[in-house]
């Protein structure tokens, strides 16, 4: 049995980025950016008005005629002459001749020419050439996390294309003669099998989509059958069941048969104890705790942040939360705890059944609490640590 | 122009919930629940061990006969005489004369027989029938949003289908003579598109993944017929670029000839001034700023709290975070500023390049830092509220 903080190192240390790939930016969202990238243009890739107004030169000047005029998307370089300014709108084209815009507000105009009541400085309203980024200039380096306004980025620059970390293909093995699927009719002793779908939930939270689920029965063979295929095919297996001291699980001794090396086994934390975590080259297995709720708490605090090494994340965690405990929490277990929790803008919550085969607490928590194992006694009011699950 | 708080209220006040669907479970993540769901069974269903051991009646004998073995999945409910016990695994079916399991590693076993070394108390390690949930219980209240683990929870109670709130239909449309579509030839005086691909972004990280987008010229006609359209196929429209005092803006015009009441139109804040908003009977239309910044500033503050109403939520807003503010603020404008900015577990930094234009320190934003018009000098080392984008 390990410590938490030694399993986090050792889930950290085993999970490397995925290769890349070419992706389109349209569907890139959530994606990491694998590879330097550089602007094709120069943004803007004119001198550009930042407003309706008038286009002139800067002088002493306050009555200019009018003698032509620049909508967004013309290119038409008008001449001027010191007295003279054309009628412009905002992302439109600055004719070479002119520094300056004045906004339309401050403006008295009638037809054919305009007097400025409100003089603006020399190259105000002008945006420079290349004022947000030059053509050759780094856009993003790699790792950075694809977010909207990243890909509106990469838009406007005119890429369409970009190289990213692949997503990491997952596979969940289920094992239990007593799960029966949602659906059917449930016979007695036997219960639904919920963690397969509510990990494949959490998957595509983080934009994985298409992940298998294997169903076996808790028999040798079977068991052999499936895991051989789901190793070779996936890059993260995940195991739900199996794992434990109870007569009937094959599951731990198969993966080191089939070239599985342990990495760890047990943690000193509750809920989610008994979990095993190994790999094959590349491969990461987790064979998660067969309780729902300890399923979902260590998908949390290991799987996600493996998921996220592999696609090449560089910030793996969510900022810390921290607020105020409204509660007491007692902890003599000598265990890291990894509470249900809600919290808002001042306060958490600790919620009721935290056992481990209990969802619905979990169904409301936005959040867990960390308790650490040697925090014996942690008051109300007291400041603790959360880790965001929304 | 009206401010910030009455703009958020009035969005608000306009953005009601959407008619009801039927979904299966499995395809819910991120729906909110539209009725009332009730349990169809007890969770657990009968009596479970909670750990692999031994079921007795618990009684000062500490020696058992073994007479039989209850796996996980099994319902062979064995007679069991004051002095006898059956191996018990996790989940395992408790028989009805047993009351206590004592955990394996708390006894001394042979084939036969146990000697129970560490006594539990009466009644420990069995789950009673319907300790998480009884059948005919409330599961959810209407809008819950379901996630990961509230779909693992109606799972486990065998619920495949649920009624949930509609997702609201997005439609954009982009007006501009000066756009061109990403991946094709620039030519001079044009700019790219951005702001379609990029609120289509924005739209999926809450789960709107098929947002049709309209593009049109800036001319009369175009926008005529692009606008009867799109307001007659969604329950949000959006509108990027056209709205301004701009000569060429013929969008506000044609929305009001559409039969689309105006609710306020531009708000004192910076970026994101020159707004549209309004409502034709439960369609809403935000015209956004054609600036991307700007634009997308707006959708975060304005279209995804009304995306959320539409969906059902009971919470719109994210726990707001507070940080320490690490540089001076200065806010001579009177106007709301939103600030793109960057928070870690203690502080924010507000990041360079604030014009509505760029959009590249909006990329590697995870906030907004919130300044209050009233505001006029934040110090460095204060709190500042931050609206979480991440």
């Amino acid at each position: 049995m390990i410590e938490v903080k030694e399993a986090l190192e050792i889930v950290a240390a085993n999970s490397n980025a995925m290769p890349m790939q070419k992706i389109k930016v349209h569907k890139a969202l959530g994606h990491v950016v694998a590879e330097t990238i550089y602007s094709p243009i120069s943004m803007p890739p004119f001198r550009q008005s930042a407003m309706d107004g008038y286009a002139f030169t800067h002088s002493i000047r306050h009555q200019y005629d009018i003698v032509g005029i620049s909508q967004a998307g013309d290119h038409s370089n008008i001449k001027l002459k010191q007295n003279e300014a054309i009628r412009i709108f905002t992302g439109a084209y600055v004719p070479d001749d002119a520094d300056t815009v004045v906004m339309q507000e401050h403006v008295m105009a009638n037809t054919d020419s305009i007097l400025i009541a409100q003089m603006p400085e020399k190259n105000t309203n002008v945006r420079p050439k290349g004022e947000q980024i030059g053509k050759g200039d780094v856009v993003f380096e790699p790792n950075t996390l694809l977010t909207p306004a990243a890909i509106g980025f990469l838009a406007c620059l005119g890429i369409t294309e970009i190289e990213v970390y692949k997503k990491p293909k997952v596979g969940i093995l289920v094992t239990g003669n007593e799960l029966t699927e949602p659906g059917k009719k449930l016979k007695k002793g036997k219960i639904f099998e919920s963690n397969s779908i509510m990990i494949q939930a959490a998957l595509e939270t983080i934009g994985i989509k298409k992940t298998k689920v294997y169903r076996v029965k808790d028999n040798l063979k079977a068991t052999k059958n499936a895991l051989k295929s789901i190793l070779k095919k996936n890059d993260i297996v995940l195991i739900s069941g199996g794992i434990s001291v109870g007569d009937y699980d094959f599951v731990k001794e198969e993966l080191l048969k089939n070239g599985v090396e342990e990495l760890f086994y047990k943690i000193n934390q509750k809920p989610g104890k008994p979990m095993f975590f190994g790999s094959k080259k590349e491969t990461l297995v987790f064979a998660l705790p067969g309780n729902p709720a300890s399923s979902l708490t260590n998908f949390y605090i290991y799987v996600l942040p493996a998921v996220k090494n592999k696609m090449g994340f560089s910030e793996i965690h969510k900022p810390k939360v921290v607020r105020k405990l409204n509660a007491e929490i007692k902890n003599n277990t000598g265990k890291t705890l990894f509470l249900k929790a809600k919290y808002d803008e001042t306060d958490v919550t600790i919620l009721e059944g935290q056992s481990s085969a209990m969802l619905n607490s979990f169904a409301i928590a936005n959040g867990l609490v960390i308790v650490e194992q040697d925090a014996e006694n942690i008051k109300n009011g007291q400041l603790v640590t959360i880790l965001p699950i929304d």
